[in-house]
């Protein structure tokens, strides 16, 4: 039976792991008969976001791993302790989470730094010939963590794209619904909430990233 | 269109909505082409859980309303200024949420008392003839909200169920998969999470739920 990590970065869109695309991912892996492990880094978050009003709630802290075992059901392990050589594959669903707290890219651009125990899992993932998916905003973090030339989607939004190019990635433009596979990477990438204008078209493109990534295991 | 109310309790199994069980009613809803409101009452939670330890995090306080924002990526209302006639269907999913915030069944059980929001609400839309859906440990709050003789499940825990029979209601034990009907009073429930060993078992009692719902409406 497949195992396939999932990283979270928390738990709602504005400041976490955007809750549909990780639920989606996790329906996915577990309707395809393969069984997944939630994890995510021992850090604070970049922020707190009140998500009726839009606005941070200053003051606050909340911390990634805490928050995102709300997905998960408190079934969940520190990112710090994960070992590649114990699964098949790996998912990043995203939400600003994504570019806030495992990467600083939603402040920074292309200039943005990786969390150090992303970049390890992943890497390690990689070399080790394993397939790898990143959805909606996860994918600005390819030219850091597979280096230049990768191929990813993150949709079709100009900024977003011309800042992965200028960190020596490559973009390519990709419906909802669809998937941009980089063959030579294993790398599988779909655009969802940066272009998802309702739950049902999230799950088409998050569907067939993990049906592809499963499939690449 | 149908359109159909859904009401949150927090966002997280322990101290919230069960986000699983919340994600799969929101994506079968518009699965069948219908569209979801989702509201939660404007009250703080009982308390906040860690979902990582499962221990409450003392002396730190949250709103549901504020947190059920997160499942909802800030499409919510309170439920207070919700009004029955703009709907045709009402779904409640569990978690703890459900009997800590919506209702104080899982300090009180028996004796519980339910949030006059939700009372409202829920009574306007069944006064109405319109069918109400109920997951996980939210059925616990049925003789409250539709009177004695009520039936209902909440899967096949004796304690929770002799409660509910206590309360004036009717339990009928359940599997995860399926769904039990008062046909009378349009009232559907399912045990989801009170059983499921997985997001693919709760998913396919939530899923019968969802559609018998807005077939009913």
């Amino acid at each position: 039976m497949k195992k396939i990590a999932v990283i979270l970065s928390g738990c709602g869109v504005y400041d976490g792991a955007e809750i549909y695309e990780s639920v989606l991912t996790l329906l996915q892996i577990a309707e395809r008969g393969a069984v997944s492990q939630c994890m995510a880094p021992n850090i604070d978050q970049m922020h707190v976001v009140n998500h009726l009003t839009g606005e941070e709630a200053t003051g606050e802290s909340r911390n990634v791993l805490v928050e995102a075992a709300r997905i998960a059901r408190g079934e969940i392990i520190d990112l710090a302790t994960a070992n590649a050589q114990d699964y098949d594959a790996l998912i990043i669903p995203g939400g600003f989470g994504a570019a806030k707290n495992l990467s600083d890219f939603a402040v920074k651009g292309a200039e943005c730094q990786v969390n150090p125990d992303v970049i390890n899992f992943t890497q390690a993932m990689h070399k080790a010939g394993k397939p790898v998916g990143l959805i909606c905003i996860a994918p600005a973090m390819t030219p850091v963590l597979f280096g230049e030339g990768a191929t990813c989607t993150i949709g079709n939004d100009a900024d977003t794209a011309a800042a992965i190019e200028a960190m020596g990635g490559k973009h390519q433009d990709c419906g909802v619904n669809e998937i941009v596979i980089d063959s030579e990477r294993k790398l599988v990438t779909t655009p969802a909430y940066m272009l998802a204008g309702s739950i049902t078209e999230a799950a088409s493109g998050i569907r067939k990233l993990v049906d592809q990534v499963i499939e690449m295991a």
